[in-house]
Protein backbone atom coordinates (compact mmCIF):
# COMPACT_ATOMS: atom_id res chain seq x y z
CA UNK A 1 0.00 0.00 0.00
CA UNK A 2 3.17 2.59 0.82
CA UNK A 3 3.76 1.72 -2.63
CA UNK A 4 0.60 2.48 -3.96
CA UNK A 5 0.52 5.99 -2.27
CA UNK A 6 3.99 6.77 -3.50
CA UNK A 7 2.54 6.85 -7.05
CA UNK A 8 -0.38 9.08 -6.88
CA UNK A 9 0.12 11.11 -4.22
CA UNK A 10 -2.55 13.65 -3.48
CA UNK A 11 -1.75 17.48 -3.55
CA UNK A 12 -4.06 20.39 -1.18
CA UNK A 13 -3.70 23.36 -3.32
CA UNK A 14 -3.10 24.48 -7.37
CA UNK A 15 -1.38 27.35 -8.56
CA UNK A 16 -2.95 29.58 -11.67
CA UNK A 17 -0.56 27.26 -13.92
CA UNK A 18 -2.72 24.19 -13.20
CA UNK A 19 -5.34 23.73 -16.32
CA UNK A 20 -7.92 22.87 -13.90
CA UNK A 21 -8.28 26.02 -12.70
CA UNK A 22 -7.32 28.04 -15.52
CA UNK A 23 -9.13 26.50 -18.01
CA UNK A 24 -11.63 23.53 -16.12
CA UNK A 25 -9.39 21.07 -17.77
CA UNK A 26 -10.08 18.00 -15.22
CA UNK A 27 -12.82 15.90 -13.99
CA UNK A 28 -14.08 15.38 -10.62
CA UNK A 29 -16.37 12.54 -8.74
CA UNK A 30 -18.53 12.95 -5.55
CA UNK A 31 -18.75 9.67 -4.16
CA UNK A 32 -19.89 7.71 -0.97
CA UNK A 33 -17.07 6.88 1.49
CA UNK A 34 -18.85 3.74 4.11
CA UNK A 35 -16.56 1.86 6.53
CA UNK A 36 -13.30 2.37 4.91
CA UNK A 37 -14.38 1.58 1.72
CA UNK A 38 -16.18 3.13 -1.62
CA UNK A 39 -19.58 1.03 -2.47
CA UNK A 40 -19.68 2.07 -5.98
CA UNK A 41 -16.04 2.61 -7.11
CA UNK A 42 -16.35 0.74 -10.60
CA UNK A 43 -18.74 2.61 -11.82
CA UNK A 44 -17.07 6.23 -10.27
CA UNK A 45 -14.20 4.64 -12.19
CA UNK A 46 -15.84 4.30 -15.54
CA UNK A 47 -16.78 7.60 -15.87
CA UNK A 48 -13.76 8.83 -14.92
CA UNK A 49 -11.24 7.23 -16.85
CA UNK A 50 -14.02 7.61 -19.91
CA UNK A 51 -13.52 11.68 -18.74
CA UNK A 52 -9.92 11.41 -18.08
CA UNK A 53 -9.95 9.77 -22.19
CA UNK A 54 -12.07 12.65 -23.24
CA UNK A 55 -10.15 15.44 -21.91
CA UNK A 56 -6.48 14.08 -23.57
CA UNK A 57 -5.67 13.16 -19.84
CA UNK A 58 -3.47 10.42 -18.87
CA UNK A 59 -5.71 7.87 -17.13
CA UNK A 60 -4.23 6.79 -14.22
CA UNK A 61 -4.28 2.71 -13.02
CA UNK A 62 -7.59 2.40 -11.82
CA UNK A 63 -6.29 -0.22 -9.17
CA UNK A 64 -3.70 2.42 -7.90
CA UNK A 65 -5.94 5.09 -7.31
CA UNK A 66 -8.25 3.31 -5.48
CA UNK A 67 -5.64 2.35 -3.33
CA UNK A 68 -4.66 5.47 -2.90
CA UNK A 69 -8.15 7.02 -2.03
CA UNK A 70 -8.54 3.91 0.08
CA UNK A 71 -5.55 5.06 2.12
CA UNK A 72 -6.60 8.18 2.68
CA UNK A 73 -10.74 7.52 4.08
CA UNK A 74 -12.09 7.15 7.74
CA UNK A 75 -12.40 3.65 8.40
CA UNK A 76 -15.72 3.92 9.85
CA UNK A 77 -18.68 6.00 9.38
CA UNK A 78 -20.14 7.47 6.11
CA UNK A 79 -18.79 10.71 4.11
CA UNK A 80 -19.02 12.00 1.30
CA UNK A 81 -15.28 11.67 -1.03
CA UNK A 82 -14.82 14.08 -3.51
CA UNK A 83 -11.87 13.80 -6.14
CA UNK A 84 -10.38 16.22 -8.70
CA UNK A 85 -7.70 15.16 -11.11
CA UNK A 86 -6.86 17.88 -13.34
CA UNK A 87 -4.25 18.08 -16.17
CA UNK A 88 -2.07 19.93 -14.07
CA UNK A 89 0.16 22.67 -14.90
CA UNK A 90 1.28 23.85 -18.19
CA UNK A 91 2.78 27.07 -19.60
CA UNK A 92 0.41 30.29 -20.72
CA UNK A 93 -2.12 28.68 -23.74
CA UNK A 94 -4.86 26.23 -24.34
CA UNK A 95 -2.19 23.42 -25.74
CA UNK A 96 -1.55 20.23 -23.10
CA UNK A 97 2.13 20.43 -22.69
CA UNK A 98 4.08 17.03 -24.31
CA UNK A 99 4.20 15.26 -21.02
CA UNK A 100 0.95 15.81 -18.98
CA UNK A 101 1.42 15.32 -15.20
CA UNK A 102 -2.22 15.14 -13.78
CA UNK A 103 -2.84 16.61 -10.25
CA UNK A 104 -5.09 14.56 -8.15
CA UNK A 105 -6.93 16.50 -5.03
CA UNK A 106 -8.94 14.40 -2.88
CA UNK A 107 -11.14 15.56 0.38
CA UNK A 108 -13.43 14.02 2.76
CA UNK A 109 -16.91 16.14 4.58
CA UNK A 110 -19.04 14.16 6.88
CA UNK A 111 -22.66 12.43 5.24
CA UNK A 112 -25.14 15.43 5.13
CA UNK A 113 -28.12 14.61 7.35
CA UNK A 114 -31.03 15.74 5.05
CA UNK A 115 -34.27 15.63 6.38
CA UNK A 116 -36.02 11.75 5.93
CA UNK A 117 -39.19 13.27 4.67
CA UNK A 118 -37.08 14.50 1.62
CA UNK A 119 -36.97 10.27 0.56
CA UNK A 120 -40.68 9.71 2.11
CA UNK A 121 -42.73 12.33 1.58
CA UNK A 122 -40.91 14.29 -1.29
CA UNK A 123 -39.68 17.83 -1.99
CA UNK A 124 -40.36 20.75 -3.98
CA UNK A 125 -37.95 21.12 -7.12
CA UNK A 126 -38.73 24.04 -9.51
CA UNK A 127 -37.98 24.70 -13.47
CA UNK A 128 -34.50 26.76 -14.22
CA UNK A 129 -33.85 29.42 -17.37
CA UNK A 130 -30.65 28.87 -17.35
CA UNK A 131 -30.64 25.96 -20.25
CA UNK A 132 -28.22 23.29 -20.81
CA UNK A 133 -26.51 23.97 -24.31
CA UNK A 134 -25.95 20.98 -26.50
CA UNK A 135 -22.43 19.78 -25.94
CA UNK A 136 -21.67 16.33 -27.03
CA UNK A 137 -18.58 16.50 -26.76
CA UNK A 138 -18.57 17.08 -23.31
CA UNK A 139 -22.10 15.13 -22.32
CA UNK A 140 -22.22 12.59 -20.28
CA UNK A 141 -18.88 12.88 -18.26
CA UNK A 142 -18.36 15.01 -14.90
CA UNK A 143 -15.95 17.99 -16.21
CA UNK A 144 -14.81 20.58 -14.12
CA UNK A 145 -16.58 23.22 -16.94
CA UNK A 146 -19.86 23.71 -14.49
CA UNK A 147 -21.04 27.43 -15.42
CA UNK A 148 -24.15 26.42 -16.60
CA UNK A 149 -25.01 24.53 -13.01
CA UNK A 150 -23.98 27.19 -10.85
CA UNK A 151 -26.31 30.08 -13.26
CA UNK A 152 -29.02 27.51 -12.75
CA UNK A 153 -28.58 27.16 -8.88
CA UNK A 154 -28.11 30.82 -8.16
CA UNK A 155 -31.70 31.08 -10.26
CA UNK A 156 -33.58 30.52 -6.63
CA UNK A 157 -32.91 31.31 -2.84
CA UNK A 158 -35.63 29.52 -1.32
CA UNK A 159 -34.59 26.98 0.78
CA UNK A 160 -38.07 24.97 0.42
CA UNK A 161 -36.96 24.62 -3.16
CA UNK A 162 -34.56 21.62 -3.11
CA UNK A 163 -33.84 21.60 -6.79
CA UNK A 164 -33.91 23.03 -10.28
CA UNK A 165 -34.72 20.90 -13.42
CA UNK A 166 -32.76 22.36 -16.67
CA UNK A 167 -34.06 22.23 -20.10
CA UNK A 168 -32.10 21.83 -23.24
CA UNK A 169 -32.62 24.56 -25.91
CA UNK A 170 -35.24 22.56 -27.62
CA UNK A 171 -37.13 22.72 -24.08
CA UNK A 172 -36.59 19.18 -23.08
CA UNK A 173 -35.74 18.39 -19.41
CA UNK A 174 -32.82 17.02 -19.10
CA UNK A 175 -31.88 16.88 -15.66
CA UNK A 176 -31.27 18.59 -12.40
CA UNK A 177 -28.19 21.21 -11.13
CA UNK A 178 -26.94 18.54 -9.19
CA UNK A 179 -29.27 15.08 -9.36
CA UNK A 180 -30.50 12.96 -12.87
CA UNK A 181 -34.20 12.74 -13.22
CA UNK A 182 -37.08 10.16 -14.07
CA UNK A 183 -40.60 10.25 -14.65
CA UNK A 184 -43.18 7.53 -14.56
CA UNK A 185 -46.29 7.55 -17.32
CA UNK A 186 -48.39 5.20 -17.71
CA UNK A 187 -46.90 2.55 -15.67
CA UNK A 188 -43.57 2.85 -17.39
CA UNK A 189 -40.49 4.52 -16.21
CA UNK A 190 -38.23 7.26 -18.26
CA UNK A 191 -35.12 9.06 -18.21
CA UNK A 192 -33.96 11.60 -20.48
CA UNK A 193 -31.17 10.73 -23.15
CA UNK A 194 -28.04 12.11 -22.03
CA UNK A 195 -25.95 11.79 -25.34
CA UNK A 196 -25.81 15.90 -26.30
CA UNK A 197 -26.13 17.74 -22.87
CA UNK A 198 -26.05 16.55 -19.01
CA UNK A 199 -23.91 14.28 -16.44
CA UNK A 200 -24.08 10.55 -16.69
CA UNK A 201 -24.99 10.05 -12.96
CA UNK A 202 -24.26 6.59 -11.31
CA UNK A 203 -27.52 6.96 -9.23
CA UNK A 204 -29.23 7.15 -12.58
CA UNK A 205 -27.31 4.10 -13.79
CA UNK A 206 -27.72 2.11 -10.13
CA UNK A 207 -31.57 2.80 -11.06
CA UNK A 208 -31.25 1.80 -14.86
CA UNK A 209 -29.63 -1.75 -13.49
CA UNK A 210 -31.93 -2.05 -10.54
CA UNK A 211 -34.93 -1.74 -12.66
CA UNK A 212 -33.60 -4.37 -15.42
CA UNK A 213 -32.64 -6.55 -12.66
CA UNK A 214 -36.57 -6.90 -11.55
CA UNK A 215 -37.30 -7.07 -14.76
CA UNK A 216 -38.83 -3.18 -14.78
CA UNK A 217 -38.15 -1.50 -17.88
CA UNK A 218 -37.05 1.50 -18.10
CA UNK A 219 -36.95 4.11 -21.52
CA UNK A 220 -35.09 7.14 -22.91
CA UNK A 221 -37.14 9.78 -23.04
CA UNK A 222 -37.86 13.44 -24.14
CA UNK A 223 -40.35 15.60 -22.05
CA UNK A 224 -41.16 19.04 -21.74
CA UNK A 225 -42.12 21.08 -18.97
CA UNK A 226 -45.92 20.83 -19.43
CA UNK A 227 -45.74 17.69 -20.54
CA UNK A 228 -43.53 16.76 -17.31
CA UNK A 229 -46.43 18.40 -14.70
CA UNK A 230 -48.85 16.27 -16.51
CA UNK A 231 -47.06 12.84 -16.17
CA UNK A 232 -47.92 10.61 -13.21
CA UNK A 233 -44.88 11.75 -11.53
CA UNK A 234 -41.24 11.96 -11.11
CA UNK A 235 -38.20 12.04 -9.06
CA UNK A 236 -34.34 13.34 -8.66
CA UNK A 237 -31.55 11.44 -7.57
CA UNK A 238 -27.62 11.30 -7.41
CA UNK A 239 -25.15 9.49 -5.28
CA UNK A 240 -25.90 11.26 -2.28
CA UNK A 241 -29.07 12.09 -1.32
CA UNK A 242 -30.58 8.63 -3.42
CA UNK A 243 -33.91 9.04 -4.63
CA UNK A 244 -36.05 11.63 -3.58
CA UNK A 245 -39.59 12.02 -5.53
CA UNK A 246 -41.11 15.03 -6.51
CA UNK A 247 -43.82 16.31 -4.35
CA UNK A 248 -44.32 19.90 -6.18
CA UNK A 249 -42.83 20.88 -9.61
CA UNK A 250 -43.00 24.91 -10.42
CA UNK A 251 -45.85 25.11 -7.55
CA UNK A 252 -47.72 22.14 -9.02
CA UNK A 253 -48.16 19.49 -7.11
CA UNK A 254 -47.20 16.23 -7.95
CA UNK A 255 -48.39 12.91 -7.11
CA UNK A 256 -46.06 9.89 -6.05
CA UNK A 257 -46.76 6.68 -8.32
CA UNK A 258 -46.24 3.35 -7.10
CA UNK A 259 -43.09 2.64 -9.11
CA UNK A 260 -41.23 5.43 -7.25
CA UNK A 261 -42.75 3.82 -3.77
CA UNK A 262 -41.12 0.85 -5.09
CA UNK A 263 -37.79 2.36 -5.78
CA UNK A 264 -37.76 3.95 -2.55
CA UNK A 265 -38.69 0.54 -0.85
CA UNK A 266 -35.77 -0.88 -2.31
CA UNK A 267 -32.96 1.97 -1.60
CA UNK A 268 -34.32 1.66 2.44
CA UNK A 269 -33.40 -2.06 1.79
CA UNK A 270 -30.07 -0.99 0.49
CA UNK A 271 -30.81 -2.82 -3.04
CA UNK A 272 -30.27 -0.24 -5.54
CA UNK B 1 -1.44 52.85 -2.50
CA UNK B 2 -0.64 50.86 0.81
CA UNK B 3 -3.84 51.17 1.74
CA UNK B 4 -5.46 49.78 -1.79
CA UNK B 5 -3.19 47.05 -1.94
CA UNK B 6 -4.69 45.60 1.91
CA UNK B 7 -8.16 45.99 0.20
CA UNK B 8 -7.43 43.88 -2.83
CA UNK B 9 -4.81 41.04 -2.20
CA UNK B 10 -3.58 38.22 -4.42
CA UNK B 11 -3.53 34.86 -3.53
CA UNK B 12 -0.88 32.43 -4.96
CA UNK B 13 -2.97 29.21 -4.30
CA UNK B 14 -6.34 27.74 -4.14
CA UNK B 15 -7.93 24.76 -2.81
CA UNK B 16 -10.73 22.12 -4.11
CA UNK B 17 -13.19 24.55 -2.24
CA UNK B 18 -12.14 27.50 -4.76
CA UNK B 19 -14.90 27.73 -7.23
CA UNK B 20 -12.63 28.67 -10.07
CA UNK B 21 -11.37 25.10 -9.66
CA UNK B 22 -14.28 23.15 -8.40
CA UNK B 23 -16.89 24.89 -11.34
CA UNK B 24 -14.75 27.42 -13.65
CA UNK B 25 -16.63 30.06 -11.68
CA UNK B 26 -14.55 33.17 -12.21
CA UNK B 27 -13.58 34.79 -15.25
CA UNK B 28 -9.77 35.86 -16.55
CA UNK B 29 -7.85 38.78 -18.46
CA UNK B 30 -4.73 38.38 -19.95
CA UNK B 31 -2.89 41.82 -20.46
CA UNK B 32 0.30 43.72 -21.96
CA UNK B 33 1.97 45.34 -19.09
CA UNK B 34 3.88 48.37 -20.83
CA UNK B 35 6.96 50.25 -18.83
CA UNK B 36 4.80 49.86 -15.45
CA UNK B 37 1.25 50.09 -16.94
CA UNK B 38 -1.73 48.88 -18.83
CA UNK B 39 -2.27 50.32 -21.76
CA UNK B 40 -5.64 48.68 -22.14
CA UNK B 41 -6.89 48.63 -19.19
CA UNK B 42 -10.38 50.28 -19.12
CA UNK B 43 -10.94 47.77 -22.16
CA UNK B 44 -10.02 45.14 -19.95
CA UNK B 45 -11.60 46.11 -16.93
CA UNK B 46 -14.88 46.68 -19.11
CA UNK B 47 -15.32 42.72 -19.94
CA UNK B 48 -13.99 41.66 -16.70
CA UNK B 49 -16.83 43.86 -14.79
CA UNK B 50 -19.07 42.42 -16.92
CA UNK B 51 -18.01 38.70 -16.39
CA UNK B 52 -18.23 39.25 -13.02
CA UNK B 53 -22.12 40.29 -13.53
CA UNK B 54 -22.70 37.54 -15.73
CA UNK B 55 -21.10 34.87 -13.19
CA UNK B 56 -22.75 36.46 -10.11
CA UNK B 57 -19.58 37.58 -8.70
CA UNK B 58 -19.28 40.88 -6.64
CA UNK B 59 -17.45 43.16 -8.89
CA UNK B 60 -14.14 45.05 -7.26
CA UNK B 61 -13.77 48.65 -7.39
CA UNK B 62 -11.87 49.01 -10.46
CA UNK B 63 -9.80 51.56 -9.38
CA UNK B 64 -8.60 49.92 -6.74
CA UNK B 65 -8.03 46.64 -8.43
CA UNK B 66 -6.13 49.14 -11.15
CA UNK B 67 -4.10 50.35 -8.20
CA UNK B 68 -3.49 46.69 -6.76
CA UNK B 69 -1.91 45.64 -10.40
CA UNK B 70 -0.39 48.31 -10.72
CA UNK B 71 1.64 47.69 -7.90
CA UNK B 72 2.56 44.28 -8.75
CA UNK B 73 4.18 44.63 -11.90
CA UNK B 74 7.61 45.33 -13.16
CA UNK B 75 7.94 48.95 -13.82
CA UNK B 76 10.00 48.49 -17.03
CA UNK B 77 9.80 46.23 -20.25
CA UNK B 78 6.94 44.48 -21.43
CA UNK B 79 5.26 41.77 -19.91
CA UNK B 80 1.80 39.42 -20.47
CA UNK B 81 0.13 39.93 -16.91
CA UNK B 82 -2.60 37.14 -16.05
CA UNK B 83 -5.42 38.03 -13.93
CA UNK B 84 -7.92 35.46 -12.54
CA UNK B 85 -10.60 36.36 -10.25
CA UNK B 86 -12.92 33.33 -8.82
CA UNK B 87 -16.01 33.52 -6.87
CA UNK B 88 -13.75 32.50 -3.79
CA UNK B 89 -14.29 29.25 -1.49
CA UNK B 90 -17.63 27.94 -0.57
CA UNK B 91 -18.93 24.41 0.58
CA UNK B 92 -19.80 21.49 -1.36
CA UNK B 93 -22.69 22.49 -3.99
CA UNK B 94 -23.15 24.72 -7.13
CA UNK B 95 -24.81 27.42 -4.97
CA UNK B 96 -22.89 30.46 -4.34
CA UNK B 97 -22.29 31.17 -0.82
CA UNK B 98 -24.48 34.06 1.03
CA UNK B 99 -21.32 36.09 1.03
CA UNK B 100 -19.18 35.75 -1.61
CA UNK B 101 -15.51 36.72 -1.30
CA UNK B 102 -13.67 36.39 -4.33
CA UNK B 103 -10.16 35.53 -4.55
CA UNK B 104 -7.45 37.13 -6.77
CA UNK B 105 -4.79 35.75 -8.38
CA UNK B 106 -2.18 37.47 -10.93
CA UNK B 107 0.91 36.33 -12.30
CA UNK B 108 3.46 38.28 -14.51
CA UNK B 109 5.30 36.54 -17.79
CA UNK B 110 7.91 38.00 -20.38
CA UNK B 111 6.60 38.81 -23.02
CA UNK B 112 6.84 36.46 -25.89
CA UNK B 113 9.19 36.92 -29.27
CA UNK B 114 6.70 36.10 -32.02
CA UNK B 115 8.62 35.67 -35.37
CA UNK B 116 8.45 38.80 -36.93
CA UNK B 117 7.32 36.81 -40.43
CA UNK B 118 4.00 36.05 -38.45
CA UNK B 119 2.67 39.69 -38.81
CA UNK B 120 4.86 40.74 -42.19
CA UNK B 121 4.14 37.32 -44.11
CA UNK B 122 1.39 35.65 -42.12
CA UNK B 123 0.71 32.61 -40.99
CA UNK B 124 -0.82 29.05 -41.24
CA UNK B 125 -4.30 28.03 -39.91
CA UNK B 126 -6.71 25.60 -39.61
CA UNK B 127 -10.12 24.45 -38.95
CA UNK B 128 -10.82 22.87 -36.29
CA UNK B 129 -13.33 19.98 -35.74
CA UNK B 130 -14.16 20.67 -31.97
CA UNK B 131 -17.06 23.12 -32.22
CA UNK B 132 -17.92 25.93 -30.09
CA UNK B 133 -21.97 25.59 -28.44
CA UNK B 134 -24.13 28.08 -29.08
CA UNK B 135 -24.50 29.15 -25.51
CA UNK B 136 -25.81 33.11 -24.83
CA UNK B 137 -25.19 33.44 -21.47
CA UNK B 138 -21.65 32.98 -21.38
CA UNK B 139 -21.04 34.54 -24.97
CA UNK B 140 -18.91 37.02 -24.94
CA UNK B 141 -16.49 37.04 -21.61
CA UNK B 142 -14.09 35.36 -20.49
CA UNK B 143 -15.23 32.86 -17.84
CA UNK B 144 -12.48 29.73 -17.26
CA UNK B 145 -15.36 27.20 -18.78
CA UNK B 146 -12.60 26.73 -21.49
CA UNK B 147 -13.18 23.60 -22.07
CA UNK B 148 -13.81 23.69 -26.11
CA UNK B 149 -10.74 25.40 -26.64
CA UNK B 150 -8.33 23.14 -25.07
CA UNK B 151 -10.08 19.96 -27.40
CA UNK B 152 -10.19 22.72 -30.38
CA UNK B 153 -5.82 23.49 -29.57
CA UNK B 154 -5.57 19.71 -28.54
CA UNK B 155 -6.43 18.30 -32.45
CA UNK B 156 -3.08 19.36 -34.05
CA UNK B 157 0.44 19.17 -32.96
CA UNK B 158 2.15 20.51 -36.25
CA UNK B 159 4.17 23.64 -35.24
CA UNK B 160 3.87 25.13 -38.36
CA UNK B 161 -0.10 25.48 -38.31
CA UNK B 162 -0.35 28.64 -35.23
CA UNK B 163 -4.27 29.05 -34.91
CA UNK B 164 -7.50 27.04 -35.66
CA UNK B 165 -10.39 28.18 -36.46
CA UNK B 166 -14.22 26.84 -34.52
CA UNK B 167 -17.10 26.82 -35.95
CA UNK B 168 -20.46 27.11 -34.43
CA UNK B 169 -23.31 24.44 -34.82
CA UNK B 170 -24.58 25.85 -38.02
CA UNK B 171 -20.82 25.63 -39.83
CA UNK B 172 -20.13 29.37 -39.08
CA UNK B 173 -16.50 30.36 -38.42
CA UNK B 174 -16.65 32.12 -34.88
CA UNK B 175 -13.24 32.63 -33.61
CA UNK B 176 -9.51 30.96 -33.41
CA UNK B 177 -8.48 29.22 -30.00
CA UNK B 178 -7.12 32.07 -29.02
CA UNK B 179 -8.04 34.99 -31.20
CA UNK B 180 -10.41 36.69 -32.98
CA UNK B 181 -11.04 36.70 -36.48
CA UNK B 182 -12.06 39.23 -39.56
CA UNK B 183 -11.78 38.65 -42.95
CA UNK B 184 -12.31 40.79 -46.27
CA UNK B 185 -14.64 40.45 -49.02
CA UNK B 186 -14.65 42.86 -52.05
CA UNK B 187 -12.90 45.69 -49.89
CA UNK B 188 -15.21 45.28 -46.86
CA UNK B 189 -13.67 44.44 -43.73
CA UNK B 190 -16.22 41.55 -41.68
CA UNK B 191 -15.96 39.68 -38.18
CA UNK B 192 -18.30 37.18 -36.81
CA UNK B 193 -21.46 38.01 -35.09
CA UNK B 194 -20.40 37.08 -31.17
CA UNK B 195 -23.74 36.92 -29.50
CA UNK B 196 -24.00 33.26 -29.32
CA UNK B 197 -20.60 32.11 -29.22
CA UNK B 198 -17.34 33.05 -28.50
CA UNK B 199 -14.73 35.88 -26.82
CA UNK B 200 -15.19 39.62 -27.37
CA UNK B 201 -11.66 40.27 -27.97
CA UNK B 202 -9.83 43.80 -26.78
CA UNK B 203 -8.12 43.51 -30.08
CA UNK B 204 -10.96 43.12 -32.24
CA UNK B 205 -12.81 45.69 -30.63
CA UNK B 206 -9.25 48.10 -31.05
CA UNK B 207 -9.32 46.92 -34.46
CA UNK B 208 -13.62 47.88 -35.08
CA UNK B 209 -12.63 51.54 -33.10
CA UNK B 210 -10.04 51.95 -35.20
CA UNK B 211 -11.46 51.46 -38.75
CA UNK B 212 -14.65 53.72 -37.46
CA UNK B 213 -11.85 56.44 -36.61
CA UNK B 214 -10.36 56.19 -39.76
CA UNK B 215 -13.95 56.04 -42.12
CA UNK B 216 -13.27 52.34 -43.00
CA UNK B 217 -16.72 50.17 -42.15
CA UNK B 218 -16.47 46.98 -39.70
CA UNK B 219 -19.63 44.53 -40.37
CA UNK B 220 -20.67 41.84 -38.34
CA UNK B 221 -21.17 38.62 -40.75
CA UNK B 222 -21.63 34.80 -41.24
CA UNK B 223 -19.09 32.72 -43.27
CA UNK B 224 -18.81 28.96 -43.73
CA UNK B 225 -15.01 27.83 -43.87
CA UNK B 226 -15.74 27.20 -47.60
CA UNK B 227 -16.59 30.80 -48.28
CA UNK B 228 -13.91 31.46 -46.26
CA UNK B 229 -11.31 29.93 -48.46
CA UNK B 230 -13.01 32.08 -50.86
CA UNK B 231 -12.94 35.16 -49.38
CA UNK B 232 -10.19 37.95 -50.22
CA UNK B 233 -8.14 36.89 -46.92
CA UNK B 234 -8.15 36.86 -43.27
CA UNK B 235 -6.61 38.08 -40.02
CA UNK B 236 -6.92 36.46 -36.53
CA UNK B 237 -5.88 38.55 -33.55
CA UNK B 238 -5.26 39.10 -29.76
CA UNK B 239 -3.61 41.29 -27.27
CA UNK B 240 -0.68 39.29 -26.99
CA UNK B 241 0.07 38.39 -30.81
CA UNK B 242 -1.58 41.66 -32.35
CA UNK B 243 -2.59 41.05 -35.84
CA UNK B 244 -1.61 38.10 -37.97
CA UNK B 245 -2.73 38.07 -41.95
CA UNK B 246 -3.45 34.07 -42.57
CA UNK B 247 -1.64 32.99 -45.76
CA UNK B 248 -2.50 29.42 -45.33
CA UNK B 249 -5.92 28.57 -44.38
CA UNK B 250 -6.71 24.20 -44.41
CA UNK B 251 -3.55 23.63 -46.76
CA UNK B 252 -5.31 26.48 -49.50
CA UNK B 253 -2.78 29.30 -50.02
CA UNK B 254 -4.56 32.96 -48.96
CA UNK B 255 -4.03 36.32 -50.34
CA UNK B 256 -2.98 39.48 -48.04
CA UNK B 257 -5.48 41.82 -48.97
CA UNK B 258 -4.57 45.64 -48.89
CA UNK B 259 -7.03 46.47 -46.67
CA UNK B 260 -5.08 44.40 -43.86
CA UNK B 261 -2.03 46.05 -44.82
CA UNK B 262 -3.27 49.02 -44.19
CA UNK B 263 -4.14 47.85 -40.47
CA UNK B 264 -0.75 46.03 -40.10
CA UNK B 265 0.73 49.41 -40.94
CA UNK B 266 -1.12 51.06 -38.66
CA UNK B 267 -0.01 48.22 -36.44
CA UNK B 268 3.33 49.26 -36.56
CA UNK B 269 2.90 52.60 -36.05
CA UNK B 270 1.00 51.91 -32.52
CA UNK B 271 -2.13 53.39 -33.79
CA UNK B 272 -4.34 50.77 -33.56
Amino acid sequence: MTQLLEMIKFDQLVSMRDRGLAYGHGVFETMEVYEGELPHWPRHWKRLSTGCRRLGLPTPNGEELYGALINNIPLAGRFVLKLIITAGDSHRGYASPSIMKPRYLMATQTWPEYPVTHAEKGVTVRICETCLPFDPLLAGIKHLNRLHQVLARNEWNDKKVVEGLMLDPKNRVIEGTMSNLFWVEKDKLYTPDLSLCGVSGIMRERIIEWCKSERLSVHLGEITPGKLLESDGLFICNSIIGIWPVNCLDNHKMPIPNLVRILLKAQRKGTV
